[in-house]
């Protein structure tokens, strides 16, 4: 809060206090000089908790990982045109997640913009692409006002990171005024006509699927789709998805596959696709004489709304307009065996399926390895599981330290690549710092695996030794137990599934962070 | 080389197969799957040396040590959207450097994109604001004319770094035809008019000045400098330059000073300045009640072309002109005793002017320990030594890595902050996969020292604990011993100046890289 003897706010205070004010409770920094005052406005500002990160991309990150959970979006402070270039990555997964997420970019001041200082560069050119919305508070008066804006425009009716850029004086100059409190717009209801339409098509239709997203993959929105299912309709999620409540107790809906080719395969078939809550299917990248679009012919696709539609809401009402009232089973709580033998992607799964305690948040950045420790959780505890929806790798991490700090009560396990836990590496030094509860495990093949089958997916040819060389992160291998000790997370290494089986139940016995070196085959 | 049995070449082919024809023979890269062509047609290119690097800032701070040392733009291999952004902070110093660099930058296929798949973003839009030059290969039979095209355009003639967009269907088809080999734009050449009118405004002025910067830092270039000197001319060069030739034999000019206030103070008098391959001098960051512009009230400035001219030229002109025959005398070789007593960036220094070998390659991201360290090696050795210019610290290992595999019979030695260090920490695993022969110096002393100091000069008061905790890295306190070791590269810790002295004599001994984590005051 502003120190109550002087009469009036900086520019800076005046955002701060504004984004407290609407409830804004994180702050995920790696300041400069030009963002020296919202540094220390935030020093004042007791309501919002401030965590450094030594790395951009690690703050949007976790920012992410803190609105998936919370449901109110974080601040992040970035250092200008650069700060925001490191921090873009995850901007981009964050917008593909549909995360509120207010990027409080430092510029300079205004006037010195003209001299073309060596940090310069056209901000709301570079982060205009990934930004819902982008203003500057370029006068100090405005600054308490765009806050609000930013704030209600971070809520969408589709949500998404938006940019408030701020030049350093309008952060150091006197003269601010702080912001309403705003109220947030929310997702969009889909319409009773809309609803009647869709209980129509499905009456008459063979095969119909509903494709769900969003709010639907909640626990009421789970339910309902469980009645829907009852009723005859197929559930399919997205291949990916930020959040998803699973285990015992909830039903379990179908997940799209992620290779196009199967999931073609998957849906012929079927004579409606209802979407709710997201867009029609496609692949996620293109391949030479494969089809980009996964709806098959003669399917007819029906628009339940996209992200910015309450998906749970619709089908509850679309359950309700079908007099849907019986659901399908929940699922079951099955603790599987101890595993035993070669540590695997699966093995590991079994043993998430067995520790991990209820109500867990997941932070799946596993990659190839992601599904098949997916699949052996379905009859874990209930718990939440969040992904990398936009494809950047080097998500997990950040997002697991967001969503501890957003729930210091749950237990995060954190499924991470070894390629894709290179990127933002830093993630562990700020769990270690904040004690964030967090249990890391990394995958390790020493490789991107993915992109040794994808060569072949996409009929690139033989690879010789230069294209080896670019798929492997082996020669040299990483050491995963040094790298999270040197940052302070205590870290070990297994290589059968019964070491891992032990490291994992000790892990999350242990409060605070830990990091299981998971040596799985390349 | 492409398959020679084959009709025809891909267009991934045909891009790579020009760039080498053009005589790039580096490619720092980062794939995924819509790169998988590329990566097929580097390994069938021996010419281009595949560098791998596992977070895309790295593969552009290679690519601009790269460039500084031999001359030549190397390709980076960028994943869409997502990787351009890891790797803009790297773009943005390259392009504040004026250092060639063309950037190859993976799309979906042309057709794909109208689908928004997840990885999908404006690639154009988040590149342009940093790429002198960007367009994208919608066509196969594009690729080769567009990479000639890319290559010429990097040189400017103030070169930077270019952006050329590669949608896979235009790599993976075949149809490409290869580019020419172009004649690169050469730097601007100042014209006799303005070299007399310069000599004619120095011999009017009583306290002239000239600040310099691009090739008037070669040997050649301070050689005209110093008979300048001589004549009666203050040399300057800006506090920031992508590489200067120092040391024993060479002419060492006085360097502009960090802090505005310093600048001005040292300005002071001064009524010509005259800019040689640089623009007017900028305060880095602006500060309530401080001026932006460097210039003395009433001294004129005179501009002899900025970083597009060939300032090396223009100095030898106007000392031509001057008939400016004797020149100032050279720096001689200077051997300190070992220092003693407490580790600090001075004492770093003194141990560097006594163990650089003849023709070492400075890589400078040393932030508030940089300058310390540089004073000491005036006398050392000659040496070159490259700087970060673009003020996005985490420039230095990337930059130290691209250097040494472009010069790989000298001895590159990294000056690097361990604030700055965390930023590209990846870089050390390509140095150990590339066998690079660079000794790496951190400055351990947890903290972003530098702000601690702008925090007092921006007068934003009195830290508390908040902000106290965002200025330092510490709790935990990073073990760059272990750190280093994990990715590969032999590391050691120095704690006063015998043992720093005793590491770095040992590093510099051993080929391949090393890492010495020198803990000095905070």
């Amino acid at each position: 809060m502003a120190d109550p003897l002087k009469d009036s706010l900086t520019g800076a205070e005046a955002l701060v206090a504004t984004l407290a004010d609407n409830g804004v409770t994180a702050c995920f920094a790696n300041p400069g000089t030009s963002e020296m005052h919202l540094v220390t406005a935030l020093d004042g500002e007791p309501r919002i908790r401030s965590v450094l990160c030594l790395f951009e991309g690690v703050a949007t990150g976790a920012a992410d990982g803190y609105a998936r959970v919370s449901g109110t979006p974080a601040m992040t402070l970035l250092h200008l045109g650069a700060g925001y270039l490191n921090a873009g990555a995850n901007i981009h997964n964050a917008g593909r997640a549909n995360t509120p997420m207010i990027n409080v970019i430092g510029d300079h001041a205004v006037p010195h913009l003209q001299y073309d200082a060596p940090l310069t560069s056209d901000i709301a050119g570079l982060a205009g692409p990934n930004s819902l919305w982008l203003k500057s508070a370029d006068k100090v008066e405005e600054t308490g006002a765009l806050a609000s804006e930013a704030y209600a425009a971070s809520f969408g009716p589709k949500p998404g990171p938006v940019s408030l850029l701020l030049p350093a004086d309008s952060a150091w100059l006197e003269g601010g005024v702080k912001g309403d409190v705003v109220q947030a717009p929310s997702l969009n209801q889909v319409s009773e006509t809309d609803i009647k339409a869709a209980a129509e098509a499905i009456a008459k239709a063979s095969n119909p699927v509903i494709i769900i997203n969003g709010t639907a993959l909640s626990e009421p929105g789970l339910q309902a789709a469980a009645r829907l299912k009852t009723a005859g309709v197929r559930i399919l999620t997205d291949t990916f998805y930020a959040k998803m409540r699973r285990g015992a107790g909830v039903f379990a809906p179908e997940r799209m596959q992620y290779f196009a080719e199967g999931a073609m395969a998957d849906l012929e078939g079927s004579d409606l696709m209802i979407l709710a809550g997201t867009s029609a299917p496609v692949a996620f990248f293109s391949y030479p004489g494969k089809p980009s679009l996964l709806v098959p012919e003669g399917c007819d696709v029906l628009e339940l709304g996209d992200a910015s539609t309450d998906s749970a809401q619709s089908l509850t009402a679309l359950a309700d307009e079908m007099d849907a009232s019986e659901a399908a089973p929940v699922e079951s709580l099955i603790e599987p065996d101890a595993p035993s033998g070669d540590l695997t992607a699966q093995s590991v799964g079994q043993s998430l399926a067995r520790h991990m305690p209820e109500n867990a948040l997941v932070s799946d950045d596993g990659v190839s390895n992601g599904l098949l420790s997916y699949l052996p959780t379905q009859n874990a505890r209930a718990h939440d599981w969040m992904m990398l929806t936009g494809g950047a790798i080097g998500q997990g991490m950040p997002l697991a330290l967001g969503a501890s700090l957003a729930a210091p009560d749950r237990k995060v396990i954190c499924l991470s690549g070894d390629g894709a836990g290179m990127y933002t590496n830093q993630a562990l030094w700020s769990m270690a710092r904040e004690g964030a509860d967090v249990t890391t495990i990394v995958f390790v093949n020493h490789s991107y695996r993915i992109l040794n089958i994808e060569l072949y997916r996409t009929g690139a040819g033989n690879p010789g030794p230069t294209a080896k060389n670019m798929l492997s992160i082996g020669g040299p291998d990483i050491d995963w137990v040094q790298l999270s000790t040197s940052m302070g997370v205590p870290a070990v290494e297994a290589t059968t599934a019964e070491e891992f089986d032990a490291a994992l139940a000790d892990a999350i016995a242990a409060p605070g962070p830990r990091l299981i070196a998971a040596v799985v085959p390349g």
